[in-house]
């Protein structure tokens, strides 16, 4: 069984060596004034193992880091933004020539409308924060789709499923990663995962809890059958 | 000027062996959702090294941290903490047989009026949040103090030096530290901080720029000066 786990192992070595993956990780913050912000749980570790998963195969490897405290694998040329506006930008400006594109960063949907450039003193009463749309990268990246195959992550904490297929649908994706943050070990801070992919040609493969690690090994073979890398 | 230095350094040794500190450190969070959340930029560095030194002094330490990701120093008691409200519990039920307490943390001064069990879908248009004021624990340390030396941090990005006076008078504090985080290499993230004491008793004293375990090794000497340990 080591023997055939590593022939699989040697069979994979490479395979992705004329390649390019861009992938997005962590989350992006929106600042309200200089010291409070808005942001969310992602921890980053998901999109930086595929980063890592696709590098160890040979692919030249752009990653859109959102504030993390995360080593850069090995190999992987990483950009670090921190507002949604900033990952937007990057991920536009390193599309075209792309092979493999990942969406895994939890990106704000929304941002104050107002950033104060002080810090905002505390008054008597409550306070209303006026929030607006983020641009929505996954739709953008879908609509100027071309040889891409394009990958979304769908964090859902009710109908997981039935927001997962919308999603696919709606944004013009070729699989997307879906998780349910609500269940025990899965999902953004931890170091283990459980997800359920779907694909655009309408194939379900449920991933069993494992780290992250090893499910962005999966992950990444199983866009290679499907992008049909020899 | 070794020999002065490890003189200095053992003459301090244990002076706090009969002394209990509590301090606060790091952010607090205040959800939104069970994905989004309302944070600051504050690493928890300036409270941790407070704690380490005190402890290094021989002093009973009781640490409160918000979500941070720094090691617990050596012979400190930790809680951990995640929101505004936890905080201002664990600073309260731990508050009455204190010497020394340090009120270094970063807390939210807002949390959302309602908390979404579901994470909020993204609907078209903007979107209005209604935030209140979380409970002071400064201000209410301050109305609750009897035998503690009280100590509060100050971050402001202008008129540093009256803001903080300010708080010192309104708090019934007996110190306070001011940083002026607009400045390089001051405050919440870095591993530096340069700061302004003062104390109830109308002392001013400058920390010039240095490593956040310097300065809080100078600020935590100055109290114990200030409490008239032997």
């Amino acid at each position: 069984e080591i023997v055939a786990v590593l022939n699989d192992s040697f069979s994979l070595t490479k395979q992705l060596s004329d390649k390019k993956v861009l992938i997005s990780a962590g989350p992006t913050r929106e600042q309200i004034d200089p010291v409070r912000f808005f942001t969310n749980h992602s921890s980053g570790k998901m999109g930086f193992s595929l980063a890592e998963a696709a590098a160890e195969l040979g692919a030249e490897v752009t990653l859109v880091a959102g504030p993390v405290q995360l080593a850069t694998p090995r190999g992987v040329k990483r950009i670090d933004v921190i507002t949604a506006e900033q990952m937007y930008q990057a991920m536009l400006s390193n599309y075209d020539n792309q092979d493999l594109v990942i969406m895994s960063a939890a990106v704000a949907d929304y941002r104050p409308v107002k950033t104060f450039e002080q810090k905002l003193k505390k008054q008597a009463g409550t306070l209303q924060i006026e929030f607006e749309r983020t641009t929505d990268i996954l739709l953008e990246l879908g609509q100027q789709k071309k040889q891409q195959y394009l990958v979304g992550f769908a964090a859902e904490t009710t109908d997981v499923e039935y927001y997962g297929k919308e999603k696919l649908t709606k944004k013009q994706l070729d699989a997307i990663v879906i998780n349910d943050v609500s269940q025990e070990g899965v999902g953004f801070q931890g170091d283990t995962n459980e997800v359920l992919v779907m694909t655009k040609a309408g194939k379900e493969k449920k991933l069993a809890l494992a780290s992250k690690k090893v499910i962005a090994e999966q992950l990444i073979r199983q866009f290679i059958d499907d992008i049909g890398v020899e």
